[in-house]
């Protein structure tokens, strides 16, 4: 239904491998290369020139390129100079600017606005609606519910840009603001709504506008078991790559 | 000026019906029924197939069902195995996932995000920006302003999704976050930024992070007229089943 | 890259002026007056009919003004009715309905959703996902952070509409809401998250829900410097009128 050729734009300068699929209504500019069995729905724009474009006749797309075994839904914007590991997913209408790397395994959800100039680890997922400022950096196996912000300019409006930084296995809940150059350990939770202005040691649970510790997470209960359910990757597999054999297991190989 | 019939592409396995409207650049694919008198804007897709279709080659759409005199405008994306009732209507850029079934009458507003398995009754009014999780059910004349969401995972990452639950003529104000398998009940207002993680009963206007009752609504005033303004279909009737005759006597009726 | 005249669509009642540059798939209707130098992007629709274009067979368009110099990025969608002066800047895939004015030198940042019936002066700054209800009034050098805010009907639902407005060079950060009908004064800051529900005088910072007065904004200093920040003009030059003289100089010249 999606790929019948009608209104595709390829340039010639990009790459296009094997088994890609490519959906009506998209646009794939200069110096783009998309590997092998990677789907690119209808409606999306790649290689989306930066601003210097319309001002520079001399300007030229840097590579971007989209890993092997992505799928990137429709309505998608990605600009160019951005890398994306191995079964990138996109949902709806996400838009990725420049100067942005995704390791492998990541999941960015519909209507999120990663501003560029950042850093995502392996198996990061983002829901809908996340928005990222500039100088971030995130680990790898974070989750970011729908509606966080994280931002950069500790008095606006300014000319500093320090983003925030959020380690390994940590979760930042729905309608969360990460305050400039706030750092954010590992295994940590941030509670829905926080407003998360200092840094955050490993392992903790945060809550509130300012964002206060509240316990440790390994404290924080299943509502449904009754048990302990932090640290997350002992409780969790789906989709991760300790699915089937266990988190432990799989720590050891790495 | 939007119905050129430019880089149309309907499905043949879709139905239009009698005086339908389709804009330029929107695809309609296959299991598609466009009931009479619908408009469909530009740039719309409507039948987007679901995750399946990108790894099955047996993959096929289940039926979606547009609603006669139903207004969808530019820049949406409607899932297959939705339904929607008569004279629904939708804003721009609207993304609505598979087994979402709208009563009749309903709005959802520029860039509202529903992630599917949800239900909505008669008479719904969603503004800009609302994200409905999966799981979700609301009721009757349930107005939800922007920037609202429904969550539905009660110790993120987990296999568990229960969502919220809407009574009748309930209100959520901007900013608000429903918990996840929270139950708002008939008539409630949900004041703006509030995260609701307990079950509400009737007629209460809660407030706050964590949400508290602050008192019934029946007692909130007006600024304008100085009087009660709740129970709000008593003092409001535009685009309501009851305009011209009166709430008590529409009520009379059902 | 993007400039092929690819499935382009220009009313013969648009004007189009010199120098323009408009992208693939973009749609430009009738009574649209791009000015010189000014560059649509792609898959963009200006001059898009208000409601009433669906419903009275006697529709024309009011008339729609995009001023010189400016640029448009992809995926915009502009309502007929409004102006916008020279030097406009939007991101992608913004919404601007009917009735909107926009002094000189304005952008509005990705998603923002102006729901029409406002006036901006010259020189604000919009940054992504700003939802701007109807009926607001926002002054000159006014910057708006993601995720804020403005909403207009004081006891939901109602046929009352009282918007906010906001004073010359003030700032609101993200995630605040200002609450209907709400006056903010000049050189103000409105601290993130926070939910304004009472008029703020000129210099002041505010911060919480409901928000409160917590100091003058000129005893703010900057983590960086030590030193006060505010007023921002008297240290932010970036894009402004008064970059390389000052903003002291400049003012004595207005």
């Amino acid at each position: 239904m999606k790929f019948n050729n009608l209104n595709v734009f390829v340039s010639p300068k990009a790459y296009i491998g094997k088994n890609v699929k490519i959906g009506d209504n998209t646009s794939i500019y200069d110096h783009v290369r998309i590997e092998d069995n990677t789907i690119i729905a209808n409606n999306c724009v790649i290689g989306e020139p930066t601003n210097d474009y319309y001002f520079n006749p001399d300007y030229k797309n840097q590579e971007t390129v989209i890993g092997p075994n992505s799928l990137i839904r429709s309505h998608c914007i990605i600009y160019s100079d951005c890398k994306f590991g191995d079964s990138f997913q996109a949902g709806h209408r996400v838009t990725i600017r420049e100067k942005t790397t995704f390791g492998k395994s990541c999941r960015v959800g519909t209507l999120s606005d990663i501003q560029g100039h950042s850093s995502f680890g392996n198996n990061c997922w983002l829901h809908s609606n996340v928005h990222i400022g500039q100088k971030s950096t995130i680990g790898n196996f974070v989750f970011i519910y729908p509606y966080v912000v994280f931002t950069n300019d500790p008095t606006p409006p300014s000319n500093v840009c320090i983003g925030p930084t959020v380690g390994d296995y940590s979760q930042i809940a729905v309608f969360c603001v990460l305050l400039p150059g706030v750092k954010i350990g590992k295994h940590c939770l941030v509670g829905a709504g926080s407003i998360v202005g200092k840094d955050i040691s490993d392992y903790q649970l945060v809550l509130g506008n300012p964002a206060k510790v509240v316990k440790d997470v390994r404290e924080v209960k299943s509502r449904q078991t009754g048990e302990s359910h932090y640290p997350w990757p002992l409780r969790f597999e789906r989709g991760m790559p300790w699915e089937g054999i266990g988190f432990e297991n799989w720590e050891k190989e790495q």
